[in-house]
């Protein structure tokens, strides 16, 4: 299928914000990947969700299943992930996501993404030099200012012109500095996957 | 504690919506349920989480008990529910959960529960007395238009005020029929508990 091309943005546009739920670092096992697909940065559509291996290498592919396989992939047109580093180091690779949903990707983060120091990190793994090809396939990062400059949050944008890019981040951030499908998903991710209330 | 009462409905009164997840009827074991805060009919704030026995006699002490151990509960002033059945025949006792969190209770249908057909199904149960007067403790179900009028859906209201119960269900179906905070709960409820997208 060739990758949707993205040039208008209508308020309604779909969007799927993609976030990790609660684990232990340096474990062995699973974690729950949500997905929360949302109109523009107005309302919730629905939910997916997946299961990655903490510090695997699964996550490009786990991801871009969940996604293809959802019932909403039809009317999805852009991809937003919380960075590109899930249950630890288990690495999504931007290009290769791009490939497999057909769809723009934007990772986003609060902070400067440190490659210094991610790729010292990684010097401790298996696959180090595989999770560094990963995380340099995205690895322009650009500055986008939100709330009227006050705010700062850094994406590395794949498959959609930098300017589109950024108009889309923006626009739909209407509740916070993070676009309302990341915020959610942040939301529904950790309060899921933390030890039950009773 | 004593119970709030609520009076005046600000337009961002923070709600949690409860929905239960998928489950196979008439089998043993655990059903997830959703709590989903809400801001009035806008914006998510928070998600939480319990688990009940399927046919069980748990869910008005579980859901309780999630909603009062939530960091959620201080703000809170409304608990809505999608009707008082959950996984299968675990009634919610209102009466006993407006108890337990001291906080008005609003169980929401789209149909008009039938009451003979409930008790007749409760008779091949185990604990059927029990089951039948938690139903009958929230018996009176009041019919409300949506929509000017295209739509009905039906309320048992415990701690509230009819005249106010009705205008927080309206006023908070702000996407649909259905309160924002019971539409995204049965969304997250349902989309997370199916079998996983990979």
């Amino acid at each position: 299928m060739a990758a949707r091309k993205l040039r208008f943005i209508k308020p309604e546009i779909r969007i799927v914000g993609v976030d990790d739920g609660f684990f232990l670092p340096h474990t062995h096992g699973k974690c729950d990947v949500i997905g929360v697909v949302f109109r523009g940065g107005y309302w919730l559509d629905g939910v997916m969700r997946t299961q990655i291996e903490i510090d695997g290498m699964d996550a490009t592919e786990k991801i871009g299943g969940m996604i293809v396989n959802s019932p909403h992939h039809g009317q999805l047109r852009v991809v937003m992930l919380d960075g590109v580093t899930f249950a630890g180091f288990n690495i999504v690779d931007t290009s290769q996501l791009h490939e497999i949903v057909s769809l723009p990707i934007i990772a986003i983060t609060r902070e400067k993404p440190n490659f210094d120091d991610i790729q010292k990190a990684l010097k401790n793994l298996s696959f180090s030099k595989e999770r560094w090809k990963a995380i340099a396939n995205g690895k322009d990062v650009t500055e986008v200012s939100m709330r009227e400059g006050k705010k700062t949050v850094y994406i590395q944008a794949v498959g959609i012109e930098l300017d589109i890019a950024k108009r889309v981040v923006k626009s739909t951030a209407t509740r916070s500095n993070i676009p309302e499908a990341l915020r959610v998903a942040h939301l529904i991710a950790s309060g899921l996957t933390s030890p039950l209330q009773q």
